[in-house]
């Protein structure tokens, strides 16, 4: 017995390309079943819509297979790493649409600001699964791997791609130089403790711990007056970074989509990060590695894909936009978020020291994006350029792992 | 008997705010009794005229109770710094109001060249003071502090006041680039030589004197041909960042104020930096975050006072003018200054050398001031990141204070 | 009997000045002597006008003496250092002017690249005299000495010497960013494997090595690609930068004079590494000091007499792209094939890490030519800063030489 027989005609005149966000939640005199059939049934023809689109989503059906993986086999680590690997692109992909979608429909500074805080769940929830495994090394190689990945491989990506197809591009160069001055800030904060502390780097724990906790209020402050600014007082000068949402969900299945992915990727990532280190060690990669790259690569690929198809559309501002701004959001929400949380979660709580070549990463990283944006015009060698900072970074971590981190 | 009566009808046809700078030094076959009289009794009307228009100079009258307060109790330190805290602040405020007077008065280049000269008499004489008693890290510490204190503070709060008012705001940044530019070099005369000598840190002590010695004629050296090229072959470059001396002061009386604030600046700031010591043990501060932030502040507060005012009158090439000027003239005039006078004064040579963090806090001012400034626009947000910039280092100053500088 | 009367009437209609390259190598029927004569009578004729107009080449009488001098008195280290920086600055510039003589022969895109490649023949010769002798702190020494005063001194000198004659000059602001973007990738190359590895520079020799390799694989992709961009795909961006080529040598002249004058470079620079040890010692100064200021200077001459003429003549286009477009060269182009022929010639592999003192001066050098071409206008003062900042750097170096390195 077919749904569609069970509560009859129920969604007949039912456009599922532009549904009027208020309709699946309103409580018209239509009988419980008819209505959650329609929610049932509407929101699976969309996201089977999706998946058919997106052929990314297609490795969803390993999110059960890493689930039961690790269930039935302990030991098979690398097995666990791959599949949770590719468990959580498709999550990923998933959770970035339904974040889109709840911020499209919400208006446009309430829909900005959720962008902007869940824009990165991906990341926060693989890092908040570390935080509670201890695995500190992890926590902040995934943090500093994401800025410095978002920053000049998601971007330098997006300018070659989009500079093989047009001769040069133009974009906003106001909204570039407001996003590379919030992670010139956080770099800063990342960077100043370890000038300041070069002496006492040994003995002085506790204030160590105090800077990091006042640091991290003051990134949050960064965060939410730059939000403010540019959602509100002078939104006039982000103009074309927006962007469309063509295909907007609506709200109840986005709502759905957003807490059930959430639980799913919590559920993977835990996965994730108990098979992380023991894969690091059977491939000769070091945890600082693999946390820097692969985590990074892994938790942005919904955002990469956005950046790209926009910048092969000649939408540079949006590429710009999705790639420096997701750096900014994990360096002044995320990673001081992660710190506030480790009081609450983590079995002790972490700082914001990195290690130096994370910082001198994180810095180089930031003047590059700053002096690729700074002209408002590209081509596709500026790409070239921040990608081979990329791989000179990816290099060095291969071939000399940090120690003692 | 008053004055007034004493030498009759002297000078009812004198008027006050226009007076020709001739006037007074004119040896007219008046009475000397007239022509003194006439002087004090104008300087007299000028002064108080200048005290019931702005409410800071009403502090001079700390000047004499913090002189007092020193002679009549050795021991209460707290009190002395202080007391020579207010007692500084008017002193500071005439100090620069003499300066500009004496310089409207001198023409163009001349007059630039006094304001570039003395307008940071204060921090010179405080650092002076400090020189004497051989509290290098209080002069190295107020030194760094005044930098970037001018360059994130001073610029920061300017940028932030005027752009509460105004929604966006343009200034010269022909003029900021050049700034910008003179700070940078200073920087990297104060960060190469540890940068060099890394390895031999202990024992090179005498070249390391020599070397201070070379880059502070290498810093005057820039200094004077930036005020050559300023005031001289390129002034028309700088068009917009000259002050208005709406109420300049006939030279006599600025010439004599001048003379006499100094040397109570000087009286002062032996109170000031005799107590310095004790009252930062006091209160829990290294001398490092007292010369840094609280004589940096104290210091500037008559050119703070300046360029906040001009950005509120969206005369934001003044503010960046008199931040960003006041930071270089610092670096590379005041610095070098107190290096060459350790050899006259001091109780032992200074050098350049700064502790490392307060090269890298010297590093990230110049480069945020050199961000925010390169396009010539401004809004509050971007007053908002320098001023965030000069928190996090006060912040990580206050709580991981040097050791052993 | 003279060459004329020997094969007669041979050359009555050749016009020297505008030889047709095809002319020189052409089989015309006419007598193997005459040609030949034709050849050596022309070439001669060529040479011996172009060292009339340049006086710099007289210098050449001081090759036979350098090397014979090397062979008559072994011990006479200081005479023998003086008479090959003597003899190798004429035969730069003869290297340089038929280097550029084959690019003009050679059409626009194959000689650019010839031009880019062979640039700096000088120095790579130099530098491979100083790897065979083992000497790997001269060879640093000198790579990093050319790319700074490249950077700084050569540029600065440029804009300074040009600004004397000219108020404000402009140049190509485009191509001196692109310039400066190559110089950054290549100071972050030779950055990162100390900032990454600080912990373990005793012991992980192998990986360093290994990294040195890889980095200089990826810094030879930058410049190949960077090539590919400047001179194919987006050339016209680079306008204005190309030399004019007044008087180009034939083909044959150009390429003779490139393989005779390459083995005398050779031969010189053997007498020149094998003397400037003994002679540094004997002046006071460091092997450093030498590489890093004597050798740079004398390898760059023939640029620097190119970039000062073309800014003098208002060409500042011309001047910015030798200057900064040669220390890209040699960051990306000498120094990693450098590496890479050290496994061939070397006594022993050399790395990419430089001291820490010459990685500081090659990131500043880089920052300040950054920040000083990034309006694309230029005044005096700006190639003073520039200037000033290499001094600073000399000084630092002549007094603070590096130990261990």
């Amino acid at each position: 017995m077919s749904g569609q027989a069970f509560c009859q005609n129920a969604s007949s005149d039912f456009s599922f390309n532009r549904i009027h966000p208020g309709t699946l939640l309103d409580l018209s005199p239509i009988s419980d079943c008819k209505r959650l059939w329609k929610l049932n049934h509407g929101a699976m023809k969309l996201l089977l819509q999706e998946i058919r689109r997106n052929p990314l989503l297609w490795l969803l059906v390993f999110v059960p297979i890493a689930l039961a993986a690790e269930k039935l086999n302990h030991e098979a680590h690398t097995l666990h790493f791959v599949l949770s690997v590719l468990a959580i692109l498709p999550l990923a992909v998933l959770l970035s649409h339904a974040t889109e979608s709840v911020a499209a429909k919400t208006g446009d500074s309430l829909g900005g600001l959720l962008n902007a805080t869940l824009g990165n769940l991906t990341e926060l929830v693989i890092a908040i699964a570390a935080l509670q495994a201890g695995q500190y090394t992890l926590v902040k190689a995934s943090v500093a791997g994401a800025i410095v990945t978002n920053s000049l491989f998601m971007l330098g990506a997006s300018f070659l791609l989009g500079g093989l197809r047009y001769h040069v591009q133009e974009f906003n160069r106001v909204a570039a130089r407001f996003q590379a001055g919030l992670l010139f800030l956080a770099t800063i904060a990342l960077l100043i403790p370890s000038a300041v502390s070069a002496r006492d780097s040994l003995g002085a724990g506790g204030s160590t711990k105090t800077l990091s906790v006042a640091l991290s209020f003051l990134l949050l402050l960064a965060y939410g007056l730059g939000l403010w600014f540019s959602l509100n007082t002078h939104r006039e000068l982000f103009a074309g970074t927006a962007e469309e949402h063509e295909a907007a969900w609506p709200i109840g299945l986005a709502l759905a989509t957003l807490a059930a992915v959430t639980v799913f990727v919590a559920l993977v990532s835990e996965v994730f990060v108990g098979s992380v280190q023991y894969t690091a060690t059977a491939f000769g990669m070091s945890p600082a590695f693999v946390g820097f790259i692969v985590v990074a690569l892994v938790g942005a690929a919904a955002e990469m894909a956005a950046a790209f198809s926009a910048a092969r559309k000649n939408r540079l501002d949006l590429s710009v936009s999705i790639a420096l701004g997701s750096a900014a959001q994990i360096a002044l929400f995320v990673a001081p978020v992660l710190v506030l949380l480790s009081y609450l979660i983590g079995p002790a709580p972490m700082d914001l020291n990195f290690w130096p070549g994370a910082v001198a990463m994180i810095l180089f990283a930031t003047l590059t994006a700053s002096l690729v944006t700074t002209s408002g015009r590209s081509a596709w060698f500026v790409g070239v350029l921040a990608i081979l900072v990329y791989l000179i970074f990816a290099t060095a971590l291969y071939l000399l792992p940090p120690q003692n981190t």
